[in-house]
């Protein structure tokens, strides 16, 4: 298969690369990185992606910014980073891909624990991994000729405690290349609409 | 109780509204009708109406617009709707709510059915659902003073079949003042960042 990996340059996006290149074609997509740029912000990036890479067959998302702060003092435009980055970003990427992507092709995007998990200052990530999943859950039913998308949901990978551990007191953190099972799942296998939570002990 | 209902003058608002003034003050918000105006997709608007008011013991949201239409033609100013609307315009009315609320208050907002049962031409409606009770459950845990928020997801009304039932085949449509018991218990008991789900037999 002809895989595209956006975020292919980030922590996870490197060990779902690692783990899907020993059968396939990767595309490593980044913002500033990879083999293509791509900005999932702007609708002419991700178009501008899709005309330089042609017809694939997968496309992961493993990006997606999102602001982490106390509830009382989120501001629109830290709502907004989420909306507009991690949410329609990836929202883009598969309404634009649909117009690419070959029959039977898969979407696979990221959301993330807290989603059914929630911790102190995540409202908006919860908020947006919620979003996501609702997404995927209802488009799932509409893809046309047999495209299939799911998301996986990871908890706090080792390789990120240095920078979030502190967001994540009593998660269990796991490893990049286990979180990297779920894409695999996703894109290897024939379920559709799914989220695949990846987690640890707890 | 003194008790705010967005929304007021809608179906839902209505049976709402109905079911609360028997014991509690009712302050009925509408965008043009009602006895304070509010226009939910502008915070200076949901800050005048909060300024106008003074402190409320409860909040109903029983509003919020969203896009119905094919996945594949779903545009970047239809998403937004319900981003902007249904979605951003209750959270601004917890956050902005948040500094006129009395302590041990509390905020209920609305989803919908669709939410966890996903339809053809659902998808942005089902996205936003998803996200405000993604928030609805994170934001429970940092409300200050003992602040509750609870969010109703109701399936069909009956007395929006007319206008809305061919999106809805196969559900079971219930009368508002049925789908109204979800907000009088979010109001009167004693739970928080609960999703009431109402629904019929399926």
């Amino acid at each position: 298969m002809e895989i595209i990996i956006v975020g292919a340059t980030g922590i996870l996006g490197k060990a779902v690369t690692d783990s899907l290149k020993i059968n396939h074609e990767i595309i490593e997509v980044g913002l500033k990185n990879g083999a293509v740029n791509a900005d999932i912000t702007s609708l002419e990036s991700i178009h501008s992606m899709y005309e330089k890479i042609g017809p694939f067959d997968a496309l992961v998302s493993t990006t997606g910014a999102v602001h982490f702060g106390p509830l009382e003092e989120i501001t629109q435009e830290q709502w907004q980073l989420g909306l507009n980055n991690k949410l329609m970003g990836q929202i883009n990427l598969v309404t634009e891909g649909l117009k690419h992507i070959n029959d039977n092709g898969s979407f696979t995007l990221t959301t993330g624990i807290i989603s059914n998990d929630p911790i102190r200052f995540g409202t908006a990530a919860t908020l947006v991994n919620r979003a996501i999943e609702g997404f995927v859950t209802s488009a799932a039913l509409e893809m046309p000729r047999g495209v299939r998308i799911n998301a996986v949901s990871p908890t706090i990978l080792e390789e990120s405690v240095e920078a979030f551990g502190p967001y994540f007191m009593g998660f269990d953190p796991v490893p990049a290349s286990t979180a990297a099972l779920g894409f695999v799942k996703s894109v290897e296998g024939l379920r559709t609409g799914e989220v695949f939570e990846i987690r640890g002990a707890i």
